[in-house]
């Protein structure tokens, strides 16, 4: 049985007991949200792993990291070394992008090595496999997709993204209309492409049932991919967007049904008056499924600090209610990013996250937060350090500053506020 | 006459005109709203400038950046070096914000070099002038500080915060409520110590009217500075922060009526639920008076990346109409930042300046992401560079990835989506 399954039941498995232990929150709570779809916890039944997390309403807003090689960078040891880093600071979710070569023997090494739930993208290692038999992703058969999925859920892979959304009523919507940027997602041009050379409705659209029977048997949460999402604020919360975002609604019931744990991927590059919106509407239509958003970027203009630009659209972001984060790398638009990226992202991602939890009055946030307004008021520096997102890098920061055995810093020396106050 | 009388008296001034040119407004709108007061053009009538900008409702959110030096890093060409990095990289204002030996020589140079407005907080220089005489703040008298703000002002400096506000009102409603951190703000606890140790009204709040006269006779444009702003996301928007922001209403008023251009300051550490209302009572106690905020920043957890959870509450702060940010770098809570941790700072402020902007529908912001997108559409990577926050940046980060003369980047290589959608 998933976990979704047990909990319609009426049956607190262990892995609630985990997430609602770390939540702060009782187990009877946890297996209630399960039930109604507001929350998941995404482990495929074959692996175990640390730090088994939910994800949804009313829990602390969850963190992605992307990882995974391209063809044109294609370094095992530099990924896992990324998935390290990613880990060390804090992120509760991989995913592996990888495309290339290495797509097995990468996946293999992440799960494996993974203290957090492991998500894929399917689509991308069918497209690679066509592409070594001297073929196209216009070439894929149902057979070959499903194939990827079956041997990446016995593998042990947690969560799929899989696009089946993008239709041609979306596409068309899209063309209808116009747009500045079309199609971004990877994902989504790879269907856009074999829907256009076919002249036929996506076949992930049209055989979703067989997706969803494999992802049942391994309890693995489907991530709903928005294909259509804008690839920038000018295209932003457009009609192919919400054409797609209604077809998610209506898929994540029918993954419910079938008892598969499932969330809804959304933006992506949006303006942040538009933020809100987007994030009622996906609880909305998709009945309170898990939002899980890329950013959001709240400009397009951020690129070498697209982590900036994606803490500003997430932080709000999960303030109205999304409840997963994707982060975005100083990298995004411009290359694959390398550790020093990766690292960067998961700070910005998880400080946005905190802040959102902060403002929800999340009692976990709070509390640190007092705890460093105590810390700052008793000039304690190592507990200041403790609570800040990167302890060493905080405590480098102030060492090299040339500090001797001061209690205040460099910034106010003698005019240090604090000091003063203590008369 | 300031620009404030001028535009009350319906004169159109040349540095109006300026300014609509920036904006792309008509002057007679610039008039009105500096007539207003929602709107102040910083120019001490002493001093000229290439950038000379207006700060106020309906104009482009602007960027400042503080620098100087600090009693234990006295290093004058660090803090000229770090001018220069923050106007290359679009600050609109710096504030020298010098303390110790080296303030006068400091504030000489900064003006002989800014090509922005230049604002400073006197009680700074006042305070170091009497510790070299062998007191301390308490010794002070209205005279010590009114001489420093004729120097100042004689010497240029285009805006000055003045902690008019820190009453013996809002600090019995500090005493009486009981603060976690109490006052953080280098020159509101130096008027605290004043006010303990004289058990005595505040004489920058009794003898308010002649630091007024001086700064009109210069045209400086006062800041009025909220020395009470908490120092955590704990104390944020309490009876101590809004009893002081009553009062700076109050001092706005007569600032105004006195001809003496105004904007106000506000916090500093605010959950981002609260950023909203901290704006609209701002504007409505201050009766639309512009409103600088440092940050704010959204969480205390940040140390060492406080200018993304800057960048995070900067955003959301300009997008409810706060006009001028004041951007917190790196080093903010650890340490004097040095000239990397400026360039980081400003940045941050910029891209939240911005994302701000393009919500409120400005059109300068919107053109920029129409063209950003096109460039992407076109794999045009010079024209991303260049439309991006720091393009010399965007452009190393790319090209250190690698890539030949290929005209995707090594994120996606031959699976680009871009390249896909072309066919």
């Amino acid at each position: 049985m998933t976990q979704l399954q047990s909990a319609r039941q009426g049956i607190i498995t262990p892995e609630m007991v985990r997430v609602a232990r770390y939540e702060g929150l009782d187990p009877e709570t946890v297996r209630r949200k399960v039930a109604q779809g507001t929350a998941v916890i995404p482990k495929n039944r074959l692996r175990d792993f640390e730090q088994i997390r939910g994800v949804g309403e009313g829990f602390r807003t969850k963190v992605n990291a992307n990882i995974g090689a391209s063809p044109l960078s294609m370094d095992v040891s530099g990924e896992l070394n990324k998935l390290r880093a990613v880990l060390r600071h804090g992120a509760d979710a991989v995913m592996d992008l990888s495309l290339g070569r290495e797509i097995p023997r990468i996946r293999a090494e992440v799960l494996a090595s993974s203290t957090v739930m492991v998500g894929t993208v399917p689509i991308y290692e069918t497209a690679y496999e066509l592409s070594c038999r001297g073929g196209d992703i216009t070439d894929m058969t149902m057979e070959d997709f499903l194939a990827t999925v079956r041997r990446q859920a016995e593998d042990g892979v947690d969560f799929m993204t899989i696009h089946a959304g993008v239709t041609r009523h979306a596409l068309s919507a899209m063309d209808a209309q116009g747009r500045t940027l079309d199609v971004v997602s990877r994902g989504g041009s790879m269907l856009v492409a074999w829907m256009r050379w076919h002249r036929r409705e996506s076949p992930l659209y049209e055989h979703f049932d067989e997706v969803l029977d494999i992802l049942a048997d391994y309890d693995v949460t489907i991530s709903l991919g928005d294909g259509m999402r804008p690839g920038s604020t000018v295209d932003a919360t457009d009609r192919a967007q919400i054409t797609e975002l209604v077809t998610l609604g209506e898929l994540a019931s029918r993954a419910r049904d079938r008892g598969v744990q499932v969330i809804v991927e959304g933006p992506g590059h949006v303006p942040l008056d538009m933020i809100e919106e987007n994030i009622r509407m996906e609880k909305d239509l998709c009945r309170g499924a898990p939002f899980y958003v890329l950013g959001p970027l709240v400009t397009d203009c951020a690129a070498g600090y697209d982590h900036i630009a994606g803490a500003i659209g997430g932080a709000l972001a999960a303030f109205f209610g999304a409840d997963f984060l994707c982060y975005v790398t100083p990298a995004e638009h411009l290359r694959l990013p390398d550790e020093r990226h990766v690292v960067e992202g998961v700070i910005a991602s998880r400080i946005a996250a905190h802040a959102a939890d902060l403002a929800k009055g999340l009692e976990y946030a709070r509390r640190r937060e007092r705890e460093m307004a105590l810390a700052r008021k008793e000039l304690a520096w190592d507990r200041q350090y403790g609570l800040s997102v990167n302890p060493p890098y905080a405590r480098m920061l102030r060492e090299q500053s040339g500090i001797g055995a001061g209690d205040e810093c460099t910034m106010c020396g003698e005019y240090c506020a604090i000091k003063r106050m203590r008369g």
